[in-house]
Formats: C-alpha cells, sequence, structure tokens
C-alpha cells in the first residue's frame, strides 16, 4: 500500500470522508478536493473573490458530457446491429434526470451533499440535486483519474449493478400516453397539433406542439410525425415533472 | 516505420486512400475500414443481412458524444473562472451543425464523402452531410486509437488551426435579432409569448413560444425569462434554418 494511501485512509484528517468515498467508488480518490467540490450545492457554494462559484455546478457540465460519451460506446458496442435512432433513445433512458436522482439516492447522495437545508427539500421526489450530483461526481473522476478509468468506473461500479439496460429496452417509456394519463387524471384537455413544416435539402421535417388546456407546452421535430410527437411528448413531460 | 506503416502507405491497395487519410488527419489510421465507414452517407448504403445499414450514423452518434465530452473539457479548463450556463453556451457556438459543415468543407470531405450525387447537392449552404461526417470521423479515431488520442487530434488539428475560440466568445450569436432581422426581411410578424410558469422545487421556470406569423415555433424553458427567450429563439434559428 503507498503512503499516500495509508495516510489518506488513517492519518489524515479527511480519513473518515475518504473511506466514505472509498465504499462509495471502490477506489482511493486521489484529489480530494474536486469530490468535495462535486458534493456542493450551489444554495450554500460561496462566491470566491475572482467571481468563481464555489459549487458543483462546472463539474455538472463537464461530468454531463463524459457520462454521455461513455453511455454512448457502451450502447454502441453492445447493440451493433441497431440504428443511432435506437442507441439515442437508449442513452436518454438510462440519463434522464429521474434516474439519475434515483440513482444518486441508492448510492446514499443524500448523506453526502451539502446543501442549504431549511430552503431545499431533498426528499422531494422530483428533486435534481442527486443526479445533478452524480453528473458532478462523473466529472471529478475523469479529472482524477482519465477517461479510461472513468469509463470503467462507470460501466463496473454503476451500469453493471444498477442498470438493467436490456429491462430498459423492454419498458418502452411511452411519453405519450404517460402525459395523455396524466392529463386524464388531472382532468385536462391534451392534444397534438401539427404546426409549420419545414421543406430541407433533402427530407420534409414534422413540428408538433402539445397543447394542454389549449396552452402551447413543448414542442417536436423530426422527418417522423410520430416521432416528432414523441419528442413533444417526452420534453412536455419533464416540463410537468412526470 | 513499422511494416504495417510502410504496407499501408506504399504497398496495400489502399495506399492512395491512406494517403488522403494520412494528410487529413496527420497520422496513418489503423483500421481502415472505420474510416471508410465514417464517409458513407445513408444514401448509397446498402442495408446488410443482419439488418443493419453500413453508413455512417452509428459513428455520427458515438463521435458526437465524444466531440461533446471533449470540448467540454477544452472550455472547462480555458475557462476556469466561468461558470456552466457560459461553458454550455460556447461549447454549442463551437459544435453548431453550421459550424461542423462549414468545418467539413475546409478539410475537404465532399471529395471524401460517398452519397448519392443524383440525390443530394452536397454544395447547398445548409448541406448536413459534412458535419454528420465530420462527427462521424471522430467516432472513428476515438474506434482506432482510444479516447487520449482523440482528444489530441481534436484540440491539435481541428481547434488550434480551424476554430478561435476566443473570437467565438466576443461574437455573442445573438439569436433573437437574427430571428427578429430574418422575419422583418421576409414580411413575417413575430412575438416571444410567455406560456405555463412552472413552480420547481425551489426556482421558477419561464417558458417562451416564439410565433411567426402566429404559428407556433420552437419554445425554451429557463429559470431565467431572458435566456429563455434565448433558447427558443436559438432552436427556431434551426428551424428555420438560419
Amino acid at each position: 500500500m503507498p503512503l499516500s494511501r495509508i495516510y489518506k485512509l488513517h492519518i489524515s484528517p479527511d480519513r473518515k470522508y475518504v473511506k466514505v468515498l472509498k465504499n462509495l467508488l471502490g477506489f482511493v480518490p486521489g484529489n480530494l478536493s474536486l469530490y468535495k467540490m462535486a458534493f456542493r450545492h450551489k444554495s450554500i457554494a460561496l462566491v470566491l473573490k475572482n467571481g468563481s462559484k464555489n459549487n458543483n455546478e462546472r463539474l455538472e457540465f463537464l461530468g454531463d458530457a463524459v457520462l454521455g460519451s461513455v453511455v454512448a460506446e457502451v450502447l454502441f458496442k453492445l447493440y451493433p446491429y441497431k440504428d443511432e435512432g435506437f442507441l439515442t433513445e437508449m442513452r436518454s433512458k438510462i440519463v434522464r434526470r429521474a434516474n439519475l436522482n434515483q440513482l444518486g439516492r441508492k448510492l446514499g447522495f443524500d448523506e453526502l451533499i451539502e446543501f442549504d437545508k431549511k430552503a431545499i427539500n431533498i426528499s422531494a421526489k422530483h428533486s435534481s440535486l442527486l443526479g445533478d450530483a452524480f453528473e458532478s461526481l462523473v466529472g471529478a473522476v475523469y479529472l482524477d483519474k482519465g477517461y479510461d478509468f472513468t469509463k470503467d468506473f462507470i460501466t463496473q461500479r454503476i451500469i453493471k449493478p444498477h442498470i438493467d439496460i436490456h429491462q430498459l429496452e423492454l419498458t418502452e417509456t411511452n411519453f405519450k400516453s404517460k402525459l395523455i394519463e396524466w392529463c386524464q387524471r388531472h382532468s385536462k384537455d391534451i392534444s397534438f397539433e401539427p404546426i409549420e413544416n419545414i421543406e430541407g435539402d433533402n427530407d420534409k421535417l414534422f413540428s408538433v406542439q402539445v397543447l394542454i388546456d389549449g396552452e402551447a407546452m413543448a414542442s417536436g421535430i423530426d422527418y417522423n410525425k410520430k416521432n416528432a410527437e414523441k419528442i413533444a411528448a417526452e420534453k412536455t413531460c419533464e416540463m410537468v415533472g412526470i
């Protein structure tokens, strides 16, 4: 065991925190301040002298991108005969905010995140603090250990034990029916209205607008009308928080 | 010079193609079939026996993700004091389809892409074949050489010589004024209408809908009303092809 590892786990004043992280991550973190940053929500962050904010939002930006790339490769290799439409849909199923929130909860992030407990209810079902922190953690691991390590971490430590990809493949998330059911439950009228069709270089683009009780919600665009509806429905589900 | 390199550059029946790629990429490609695939547009691709399509769309999916991740890191490190909103905006300026198309043209992709010349006009200003192929190429380099190599390739061979990041930072793409000007030029009425405001856990979300001649175009959502308008304007610019 190298000395720095012994120091971090047994001597350093942060040794308790290092052990918690080691249990979570499966490895001893190198640069501890990155991980502390990953779990610092903007609600308690200070604005530093140089004008930057000492919270996890920048790491979330980076981690979101790295996670998207790793998941893209996992799917690309897992499904060698599926087209990019299928891959895109599978990825969005995996990295949906609701899933990442759930994942953060499973991993015990509610104990790790520093946030303003008076202002925020982290137990709220749709609290995105947990999913945001998961992405930030990916950013921290990437900066600390590099891409290949992060890829292994995500595949071995996150996807394998926590995400059943083939199950996700089967459980088609039908956002359109989900949205229609939600509207029925809340006695709201819903309609999918075609809006301007755009003539592209080669193909015809369809645009669809979701209206709920006559109010415009999200819209979707695709070369296929059904897909445009699906996109609009998915975005509207995000908007209304279902 | 290793034997395989001598073979590829001087003896192989593909030696001419290998030299073209070497000039473009700055290195001798390993797995040539990946690069051939990257330049094969769906308009001429065959459907293989297993149902998969022999074209660049899957590589584009992967390359888009890898490119997004590399550009995220470049910006994260280049701007240590800027917040994630700035980083997100800068990235979308860099990887906008119009920019990638222009990049593909600069790099001479029009000579390399295989496509159905009868059906498609690759010179058309908005032809996305070139940008799509650029992303596919990134996917091919990644599978051939790994992440760190691809990161070097993108930063040294693409960003440094072809993309002036600081210039992009200054030339704020004001999609709202761009859109308003376009509407004036085409004698169309434009308005930005607030739609349902969503009460989140902590913050208030604003939704804005763009209407052109009374028809709903794209919408935008953000915690800040101005940003919601900006997002809606940018998406509408993409829709109408400006």
